[in-house]
């Protein structure tokens, strides 16, 4: 039996703070570590081990596979890092208040930029301090690799090559593989492993820090899909990642 | 021009109560924390960038590698990991005090087991639970990754294959490597690269959490060696690792 793990990062400073994150590498919050090592423990107690886990190059997900790992006591495994991981690209969003965007442009529009597929925001402009142009970790990044914003589609188209190229065949070998990574390049592999539409896409939320475990036959085929841990506490963490776009009450 | 950095793990908990550690997979102390991120800052202060980290499976040296490249920014690397990278392998030893063990067999076993080339250790019982072939992450490696004790010699003979298929491949390739390892097993690649005799290499201490700097020019020849830092500084741990070994006073 062939088996993949997804684990959404824990709550990082900006999440907490109800900031546009993208590729913005902020840390983890307290209760994002907190959340890391519980993920850790969950796999544990469930039995899991692992030959070697997956990352995007952002320190929230780095870090979060260091402590779940911790917890587990395989930190020794192979960790291999690529931009294709990453969070989608929030464009000039990125830094943004989400309540406040909701004020500014209307809930309407917000849920356009966070819930369509193909609705790019705002681009950063070339000079922005924050293009990944200028960072040495996307030097070695084709263009796309490099983007100024980014729609839930152009994650998709990053992830998903990423995924059969080099991902999927270590699960195939029998690698016992875990990847920690973000809510849209999360979502890039739901959609793809359980063939969803663009629009079925657009409502699934994943919560942070829930182990999300594939099975698969021997071609390959998705057999199963469960979070780990209890159904009511991962149906509320949904609900909150749905809610993170509306006005203050 | 080419480099290769090398960097001891810092203090750990059993150092500092002064036990034999070998593959004993204890954790940093708080100083040893503190030692791998000055190590970490000192190379982001001389401007060295990597990008691929070698460690061990220890936790030590993990977590030195951990906590050194996030000073650097440079968390988002890959980490490639080995047990041939090991500390050595001290047999029956781990988990003694050094200087108790030096009261009971005197100065000159310790002496012999510690800084000799080819004396083994007594070794661990096959049945003793800390046969690393009871270990998950041995499981995977040849009978000379199991062992029940070690020589330096032994060690030697395990890095340096590793060294020279591996590493070697990958400095010689263009990429920028920091290894991230034990005493012995960077002594091992000292011995290998500077030439030294059987008998030389005994005599050398590899101070903790000093980043060690080899230049090779194109055909992979050592072309200097330098220690990071304060040379005063360098030279004080280095006589503490080789004291270690004495009854106390």
């Amino acid at each position: 039996m062939k088996q993949l793990v997804l684990v959404r990062h824990g709550e990082s400073e900006w999440n907490k703070k109800n900031l546009f994150t993208g590729w913005t590498d902020v840390d983890l919050s307290e209760k994002g570590w907190e959340e890391a090592r519980s993920a850790g423990a969950m796999m544990r107690d469930e039995g899991f081990v692992f030959d070697r886990c997956y990352t995007s190059y952002l320190r929230r997900a780095i870090h979060t596979a260091h402590a779940a790992l911790g917890e587990m006591d395989l930190e020794w495994i192979d960790e291999v890092k690529d931009w294709r991981l990453n969070e989608r690209h929030y464009g000039a969003l990125q830094g943004l208040n989400k309540s406040e965007t909701a004020e500014k442009y209307g809930e309407e529009q917000v849920l356009l930029w966070r819930r369509s597929y193909d609705v790019r925001p705002p681009a950063l402009s070339e000079e922005d301090p924050r293009n990944p142009g200028k960072e040495a970790r996307y030097e070695g990044a084709p263009a796309e690799g490099r983007p100024l914003t980014e729609s839930l589609k152009d994650t998709v188209a990053r992830v998903v090559p990423y995924y059969e190229g080099t991902i999927r065949k270590d699960v195939e070998a029998g690698r016992k593989v875990v990847v920690f990574a973000h809510g849209n390049s999360i979502r890039a592999l739901v959609k793809y492993l359980d063939g969803m539409s663009d629009e079925e896409i657009t409502k699934v939320n994943i919560p942070t820090g829930v182990p999300l475990v594939y099975t698969f036959d021997d071609s390959m085929s998705v057999v199963s899909k469960r979070y780990l841990g209890d159904a009511d506490a991962v149906a509320a963490k949904q609900k909150a990642v749905s809610e993170q776009g509306k006005k203050k009450q």
